[in-house]
């Protein structure tokens, strides 16, 4: 950590600051430059001082050195981590593209199974329904339940694609674990430290949603709630954050894509369904993901968009999704990548 | 609703959009313009219908003319909702200014007791305290739980001063509820509507703070949970929101307060030590939140704040928060308001 | 237009309502809802009468039904405008991908004229460089002026390499005709109105950035500011837009890609350069902006990134810069598109 | 600055670093931490070397320990600016509250003068208005130009209030400063530099708006290029920022009041009216801007708002612009501070 002091810090200041810090257990360097001086504090116990150190008088600000995350950084594990989904399915650096499709949500047997089927045709490698949906409104369809979980899991019987599903409250995990191999954390619970803890007890993988008002830095800390409580199957997920932009749901930012390989060796998977918000946008950016390196994509896909319970105007339809499968492959194949 | 047909509809899309607007019972008002033609939905049912519509061919978008709140808005009950705290405690438009104050974390009885001691003194009507902490690193302190708790009840004891605290995990609430005079819902949890749900089914008053990406309209969504399971006393906060300003943690909207006190007969206080991030820049915004209306203000009080275990940097110390009180009362009155 | 009035909004209201819209030779489409009533203006005035309207008593508030640009938009011209730069060398959808590169800023003679070299051998279209440059700093590198423009020159001259260059001041702009073929408008002076429209009133191209706070609606409408003074030619610019993100300089927006050719006409490229700020996300980034489907990019390149003047963390080396040439091609022909 | 090396740095890389800036004629200290070695470089020349030190291996980030203003700032310059608008009128810390108040645009003689008449009978001390309007519209009215300013002329012959309007073209300012006493850079051209340096070259004073998007060390960077030219007379203006919210146009962000009487000696007013976009939040939000300690405000005030020719719906009325004299007298008073 460096302590940078203000421009009229008095020597006395100065000195009080390293004394604190040596007390502390700190190696500490003094740079006395033209306009401030500044203190470097050689050791690792930041977290628990940072906070009083910035009161002493005279300091100006700190900066931190390390970054504060550790287990989820490339310097911690600098080998790409492969996450197991199931006998025959990872997704990771490497590994064939993860193509996620289904729908909003499950409304209904014949619905989820129909759908399960076309993506499956399709060349998607897993099923995405949710049946406890987090709504911005009481009002609004709040999901099947167990129910829409059991449709999944007659899906999942006639097709073999693993089920991604979301779960919102840690009283639901150990029903929802029943059936899903795949733990989706949606964006708006991605700093629900209670069910950050709670999906780290356990050992399928989860799939983080970065939150649409997040940083990058902030996705990778709430990964670390994850990892440190023992799970280290997390996969990250980009689907949008939100600007200023109204013409789309919310902006999709691709960039997060290389910038979060360079940072963590966990994969990446990326929703353009929520990133615009508008199914017509969706093959476009699809397509950019892939090129962008990313290690999966997330689609909604709806038999009937038009009478979708949620989420209907960025569905897919079946044929569209089968089209974008073809143009996908391309893509995929332009940079080197399997399907 | 409004429903705006494309430029280049046909008359073939219009009658289909009418047709199932009718048969779903609304009465419909068709309006062809130069450019476009505007179909007005008569009903109430927009909620079921409202993406459904948006995806028949034509369609261009969809206006709603009702807010999607009810039971929290000005037109459902036009006079203002006082909140009752305690026997002599109350909150909202009329009543005394509230003053919250106290530490960010709740560290030892002595810690709590002392500060309980030295805001009534200086004319605080409440005391805030945290026991459960959500923080973004897994690694910084979390909070004393229970325990906590349990100083602060001691506080109460000596102070006679309510106790303001907050819960993140719906399995606490029981034990919360034990101690707690007001139930505060985080920032971080706005968007938590399993723990909304929870608090919407006591009967205690519950602070709801509005979260640092989200707007107004989502926070009144959020209350709107609340009030939909039973749960009449929802005390909103406006804490400061997330901008591209870094000179400050968060960017306080004090607009909010006006604007809420015209969509919504709920109370509204503000927070200006989460809104600032600093401490030096809490008293000047306490008194400019007093001048644009809040009913009352949260205030971080710690009797170090540089020995603080969270959120030093933007607490005062007992004497400047009994500085502050002094100017507070004075612009408090300059606008006719008691303290 | 539709006027959505108050809950409470009287008859009497609503008739001077419709009296006003009458006398300013509107047609008038009543609908009176359950909840509200609901005003459908019909003509063309809008633009002159909507904020006197939106003051009349009982009015809640003014929905727009037509779109604020014209001139750019597909409705006024469907088929896509390709804009022509040199006699070889064109821009637009159907066309192959315009490749623009060079320095941030001209240098010298030899830094130009060297880069011109390495980039045409790369196989890009067209030379950047900044002659006269926008800095937030008053202290730092303001840019060659007309002797910048000269190098420029020589560097077409061997190279025959169209010049696009940035013009801040309209004072300027006779000085850099005499040099550019495109004259960029940079991202902080999209609003720049008076430059705007002496850009308009030329005939060379026009590359127009999107401000780093500015929606695509604005950009929009500062692109219909020069086509209403008679100048078609205008090539949008995707740049990147301010978010809370910091890994990166700014956060593109590739949606927008889509988006655009969905509004308008107008051809759209894509800068990854400041959209990233940081030259390892450059090539990831090309090649997704060129998955979107953009119809050129603007790429920095620099011979010796780290003397650069300005923006060196965002430049390529020559030797990086061919290296994505490659790949670019396969990305391009994997959508169809040449290079 | 301090430069941070990354954490698998080489001693020859840190080495490579050292050396350099020795050779920049920068002083040196190495601080060899447990993760990472820390460099600071003592000296004063960081504009010219950051870039390029940025980029050499090893090195992970740079970190600025001054600020990158200077003659605005508190540390070059303790004591209070009191900028000097007219004989008997000047504003800054320690002056009497500075009122401006006007139209948004000039529309008529008879409007500018019966405006400046009834706010010089509330107590205003300026008056403002403009004559070149910047309108993200091209089809919006653009102003009345120098008859505009002839009729502020009339208006200032009639009450003695000083004039305060605004200039966008660098070709136009000798004509603006023919009528005006202080010349408004409104936000859109907050980095409009060619016009920030020309007005650097005059002396009277200038009213510097922050852009929408701008944070708040880029308006005293631009603030920066106007005292860097010798124009010390230079008034910041807080007018909102751009946010996610909708119910206000913008989001006036209060707190940049005491963050800037921190970091420069400048005075600041605020520009409810723009801040807010909806005239009835004005009033509230002005005494909130007293509160927080504002030197001056700027207020629209029209005197027929549903006639007006631009933002109608923020102005007041000459009533309540008087009403609101009144309590902001009150507020200003308890706060200590005249008007």
């Amino acid at each position: 950590m460096i302590i940078i002091m203000k421009h009229d810090a008095t020597d006395e200041q100065v000195n009080h600051v390293t004394d604190k810090l040596k007390s502390l257990g700190f190696g500490v360097h003094l740079s006395k430059g033209i306009e401030r001086t500044v203190i470097g504090a050689i050791g690792d116990k930041r977290l628990l001082i940072s906070q009083n150190v910035q009161m002493l008088p005279g300091v100006s600000e700190l900066v931190p050195i390390s970054k504060p995350y550790k287990l989820v950084s490339r310097e911690f594990k600098t080998d790409d981590t492969i996450v197991r989904i199931s006998e025959n399915l990872s997704v990771g650096a490497g590994m064939p593209l993860l193509v996620i499709a289904g729908p909003c949500s499950v409304e209904s047997k014949e619905q989820i199974i129909s759908t399960a089927k076309a993506i499956k045709a399709a060349g998607a490698s897993a099923l995405r329904g949710g049946a406890y949906k987090p709504r911005s409104s009481p009002y609004a369809f709040q999901g099947l339940g167990e129910e829409g979980l059991k449709f999944m899991a007659e899906a999942k019987k006639e097709t073999g694609l693993p089920i991604v599903t979301e779960c919102l409250d840690p009283r639901d995990l150990p029903t929802v674990l029943k059936y899903a191999d795949v733990i989706q954390i949606g964006a708006r619970n991605m700093q629900n430290f209670v069910l950050l803890r709670e999906v780290g007890k356990i050992k399928k993988p989860v799939l983080l949603k970065r939150g649409g008002g997040s940083t990058i830095e902030e996705l990778l800390m709430s990964a670390e709630y994850i990892l440190s409580e023992g799970n280290r199957n997390v996969i990250l997920c980009e689907r949008g954050i939100r600007t200023l932009e109204t013409y789309t749901r919310n902006t999709l930012d691709l960039s997060a894509v290389p910038v979060i390989k360079d940072l963590t060796h966990l994969p990446i998977v990326v929703d353009p369904s929520h990133g615009t918000g508008k199914w017509k946008y969706v093959p476009t950016m699809s397509l950019a993901a892939v090129a962008a390196g990313a290690d999966g994509l997330i689609i909604e896909v709806h038999p009937h968009p038009d009478a979708a319970l949620s989420d209907g105007p960025q569905s897919l339809t079946p044929e569209n999704f089968a089209s974008l499968m073809v143009q996908i492959k391309k893509v995929a194949q332009a940079i080197g990548r399997k399907v």
